[in-house]
């Protein structure tokens, strides 16, 4: 059942009725006139006849746009059946940076195929080496670059001639002959201008740029931290090679967020949604839990090692996983503010002792506050304090484990360039587990001659 | 140690020093020359009583850009100790939406005195009502407004007489008579447009706009979705009361990112850093681990019910902490996709079912993988493929049930309007630990008389 009340899922209908038979000029129409990003979503929810059917019947302009906001894979699908020829159209109207970047998921020969036949091509060609994750990867090349000596009448008409209907991006620049990048103006001070006033005396000299290599990250952390609408990317010359505008950051944001999220929790392909194929799934998720098999087989192993002692007083095994969890639980949470610290880039390493001081003083404080009230209510269940007691230290001391586990692990991998939220949780885990059971283990059997019961 | 390679280190110091004694012109016109991104975190290594001298220092205009980039508490810090008259010059100075944050933070009395000194209070009054998670808490009041039949050249007129120093949106907004928004117009096509066009001609009349009361989060997925600079917020009436632009979304998609993983690492308050007071840390961490005591003390009661074949078993006690623990990491594999799925706007309705017959699935398979894995090591290790077999059961089991429990429990929650990521992962090992515990003790209970050690 279809949302009547909802514009996609209504216009989803439309189509799809109109797809039986042979749609009119009408219908077709108002599709173009859809925003990209609703066509887009009005796409996804066609089966694949239907959408092999739409891409042949919408012209080139539309397509190009719809193209442009599908993700990578339903791009590719979408192009299959399209000829090189159709398909070097729809590209010579689409960014090259966007542009780029479905060539870059084509075969090889199949891309230089449809290269050759695209008119653009010079834009594109570019981009093609530039990984996906950097600067390069991310940049359009379609930005306006003026000189020092252009005047406002100038660039104005320049602009008119040039770009006069695609989006450019916020800023204009200013470079020399060489293309190395000598300042930047905003589109509100070329309008203010009087026409014979130079882009020298209008542009901003201290220009906030990034090197075409930087990873993407890097790349949404100044844009962020400096408030850009759009960021100039520059080659080892200092020449201005591309333009990376906010949208694209929004979209690494969310990408880095999802990444942070699915490594704490073992996922490690962050492409994965949950109706991903059952192949990707496994993939992508059964290697931790083989890596996290270890550890538990090894936290079992401790547990074996008290045998006869559990099977004096059995109730232990009831125990050693209120230890062992609740540890891991507040290492988890050591674990996410650490990765987000440095996610953010708020985590001054200076800081590390003073941080580490006040996680194990926070890991003391709630071993001693939940332990106390396990210990009371074990004492008031079971008639005797020896267990509670027991439990009481043996949470305490996992709980600092845990603090000193979850803040010094995600840091060590940072220091030594690795991603702090991959295999954090694993690691924390396999101490909180080892060691809640042969702290709550160890201490039952020194005490165990006072219990009573 | 400071790093004298690192700019704000060497700044850091330099300000420092001048501190001691009488700073000079020329280091306080070299702080105000810093991007105030780079003035701000300057201002956050110097200790409190630099940081009280310094503010006295600065002039307003870059006291009021330091005050912009610091956060909420930091600057109630660095504001304590002015004067009423002072305040106010500085939100004078400030962008309106900045400058209605302070004072909101203010107490109710002390932000009227301030008001009632500023010149702007008219711009800043009205934003004082929103709240701070909502488009109108988020908008600025400081964009170009224009009517439809205004001539370019009357445009620019009006750009330069009004907002000559000011950072304006990028866009320019068409209104009628009442305020009503009528349409929306780029730099460019201003500027490309001949003097005597009218804004009529040149408007795209399909704005989209956001309510006044849309929560923040919805705000971020519209901007990103349409890939927009800023976004126009309208009244009741649709009558244009604010703009949001692309920086305050990057904000906000990070608070949303660090709220889910926060969340989902059970730490309730989202402003916590690895260095926050105790007592803050206390406060958004303890609670949750009380809550996980409590499920935890149900799971020991669940084995506590199986005391005696633990006692006549021992190293049941080892293997049922990995039935119960990989249970609970399969488990909050399915959180994390779904809840993420659901952040991003991926999640349809109409595949719940869809979705939920994949993860159990999924989990099926890893069940099936990883039991039997730790089946053959314990058959090799025991001689005896019993409590083996009994794991691969169990272990199947217990992601089957983690794989429900985890795909349908953030979904419940978003259904209901809770927060998919609160209480998520509580309610997965909850489910992992009593279920992964019963069963696997169960099948042990069973077939105890088949066991050969």
């Amino acid at each position: 059942m279809t949302d009547q009340n909802d514009p996609i899922d209504f216009a989803t209908d439309l189509i799809r009725r109109a797809l039986e038979g042979q749609p009119d000029e009408e219908t077709l129409a108002g599709l173009a006139e859809l925003h990209p990003a609703d066509l887009a979503e009005v796409f996804e929810q066609l089966d694949e006849d239907e959408q092999d059917q739409l891409i042949r019947l919408l012209d080139v302009p539309t397509t190009a746009d719809l193209l442009e906001e599908l993700d990578d894979d339903e791009t590719l699908e979408a192009i299959e059946d399209l000829t090189p020829g159709r398909l070097a159209d729809l590209l010579d109207e689409m960014e090259p940076d966007e542009a780029a970047d479905i060539l870059g998921d084509l075969p090889r020969a199949q891309a230089e195929v449809v290269l050759g036949q695209m008119e653009d091509a010079d834009e594109v060609r570019p981009l093609l080496g530039y990984p996906d994750e950097t600067a390069g990867g991310l940049m359009t090349t379609s930005f306006v670059a003026l000189r020092r000596q252009t005047t406002a009448e100038q660039a104005i008409q320049f602009i008119r001639e040039v770009s006069p209907t695609s989006d450019i991006p916020y800023y204009l620049y200013v470079v020399d002959r060489w293309q190395k990048l000598n300042g930047v103006i905003g589109f509100r001070e070329l309008v203010i201008a009087s026409p014979d006033t130079t882009m020298q005396e209008i542009m901003d000299p201290d220009v906030i740029t990034v090197a075409v290599g930087v990873d993407q990250e890097e790349v949404a952390r100044l844009m962020s931290r400096y408030s850009l609408a759009a960021i100039p990317v520059v080659d080892a010359n200092e020449r201005l090679v591309g333009v990376i505008t906010h949208d694209d950051i929004l979209e690494v944001i969310e990408e880095e967020a999802t990444e942070d999220i699915y490594r704490l929790a073992n996922v490690s392909d962050t492409e994965l949604e949950p109706d991903s194929p059952l192949g990707e799934q496994v993939r992508g998720r059964l290697p931790w839990l083989f890596l996290n098999m270890l550890t538990a087989l090894f936290a079992s192993w401790v547990v074996s090692n008290f045998e006869s002692l559990i099977g004096e007083i059995a109730i232990l095994a009831a125990f050693q996983s209120v230890v062992a969890g609740l540890g891991g639980n507040s290492g988890s949470q050591n674990i996410v503010m650490v990765v987000r610290a440095l996610a953010l880039g708020r985590m001054d390493n200076k800081k590390i002792w003073e941080v580490l001081g006040r996680q194990v003083l926070v890991g003391l404080i709630q071993g001693l506050m939940v332990g106390s009230v396990v210990a009371a209510v074990i004492t008031l269940l079971r008639g005797d304090y020896h267990l509670g007691l027991i439990l009481l230290l043996a949470m305490t001391a996992n709980m600092v484990v845990a603090a000193v586990v979850g803040t010094l692990v995600p840091l060590f991998l940072a220091k030594i360039g690795k991603d702090p939220a991959v295999a954090s949780t694993i690691l924390l885990t396999a101490a909180t587990d080892s060691f809640g059971f042969f702290i709550f283990l160890t201490l039952a059997s020194i005490f165990v001659r006072y219990f009573n019961f």
